[in-house]
């Protein structure tokens, strides 16, 4: 049985004030909370008998954890649709890469990406493409929003997330790094040099990079449409651009290698 | 001044029963009105006096146009954010591309596509990559509800969007068109041979393509994650994954025209 102010206690966490404050998140749904349960300690997890019983092996020992009707998941749950268990979580210490990982790997810098949604898209692929560090301005959406855990599916505790006002630290990074963006005006992805490593810049939902990052960057790289020139169509969503581009620097790193 | 009932149409239009009685949907925001403009016929627009003001070029001869506050807008809209204007208009009919468009286009199937989101992201893409068919399967997300609409960025109006039973429809279809779609066990698509033609089939968030369109599927595909054969990592948002596809398949395509 689910106490009232276990209920209150998820509920505040929506808020990013109380995830602050208390150091603490919330991941829902068996997929997620599978994937969480390798990277972060657990305070409290509620799940359906039969979800316990399928998933004893994988609890840490000592967890705080207690059996729910579908009811009380309903209640407690932040999710439209509830699924089976939901914990809370230790948030982590996040810092950001070293100038040597910005050399020898592929990073990526979110200019106040705004969707909590789309920001866990973006950490869901940069985990696929084997892209380990995430730099985030300070107006970036939080990684611990209920809304970009889910959408995360549990990649966010392998791919490490730092918040830092872009332009200084862009600025103090070595020379020798190429800092990519994708601009309107910028050369074809498909035909310009991409390196292994790096840091791939990914701009606002509605204005794009901002002016002050915009001037950090080494190289303007563009996403065509198809036919190219097509003049009616503005943009991509900033998920989809990032996807696109982290996929063209994969296939060529790939490419390279066979 | 809007009136009660008009706030009550508005937010009907919520809810997938009453767009279907109606034959309305709604649109927020100064770009996705604007675009929808100039594809669906409008019964009511209600917008911020500066927006009207700004806009009048835009509205067509004789439009239902009524100024309202900010006030009004907020208890109008269903967005969290309302955004200067809002608009209802009129659904379109849809049909099937013609086997003639699939010879010589490319083409998407989305087999239940349930997350609205997710819907919307991909017509906006498709509109990207010069897509003009999109065939869903009847479980799929409706094209009309506020978040799909809200998603596309207004470009609905431009991909022609048809709902059919997808095993029966791909079985009927000449033995010519390839038929395309991702697999865990697909070919790397990046080494598989692409056609500028034909369908590609998109699966749904959690299942997959089905069994009974995987059965009707000729050309199984695969995104490879980075580095190749990375074991903890399972899936890619069917968004993203449809962007990665499409991408490759319009870089394949212009590099051949050169």
């Amino acid at each position: 049985m689910i106490s009232k102010q276990q209920i209150k206690t998820i509920h505040s966490l929506r808020l990013k004030k109380f995830r602050d404050e208390s150091n603490l998140f919330l991941g829902e749904g068996p997929k997620v909370v599978k994937e969480l349960l390798q990277s972060f300690s657990c305070t409290f997890l509620a799940a359906t008998p039969s979800w316990i019983d399928a998933n004893r092996h994988i609890l840490p020992p000592g967890i705080n954890c207690i059996a729910i009707s579908a009811d009380d998941l309903g209640r407690a749950s932040l999710m439209d649709a509830p699924q089976q268990v939901l914990a809370i979580f230790n948030k982590k210490p996040s810092q950001l890469p070293s100038a040597h990982a910005m050399q020898s790997e592929l990073c990526l810098a979110l200019d106040t990406i705004q969707d909590p949604g789309n920001l866990g898209t973006i950490i869901r692929l940069a985990r696929w493409f084997g892209i380990d560090h995430i730099v985030c301005s300070p107006e970036t959406a939080d990684i611990y929003s209920p809304k970009t855990v889910q959408a995360t599916m549990g990649a966010l505790g392998k791919v490490n997330v730092a918040y830092t006002p872009l332009p200084q630290w862009l600025c103090s990074l070595p020379g020798d790094i190429p800092i990519y963006g994708t601009f309107l005006n910028g050369s074809n992805i498909y035909e310009a040099t991409l390196t292994p490593n790096g840091i791939i810049v990914m701009g606002n939902e509605g204005r794009g990079i901002s002016p002050q990052v915009a001037d950090c960057i080494s190289h303007r790289l563009y996403i065509p449409p198809y036919p190219l020139g097509q003049p009616d169509i503005e943009s991509l969503n900033v998920g989809i651009a990032t996807a696109i581009t982290c996929a063209e620097f994969r296939r060529r790193l790939s490419a390279a290698h066979q």
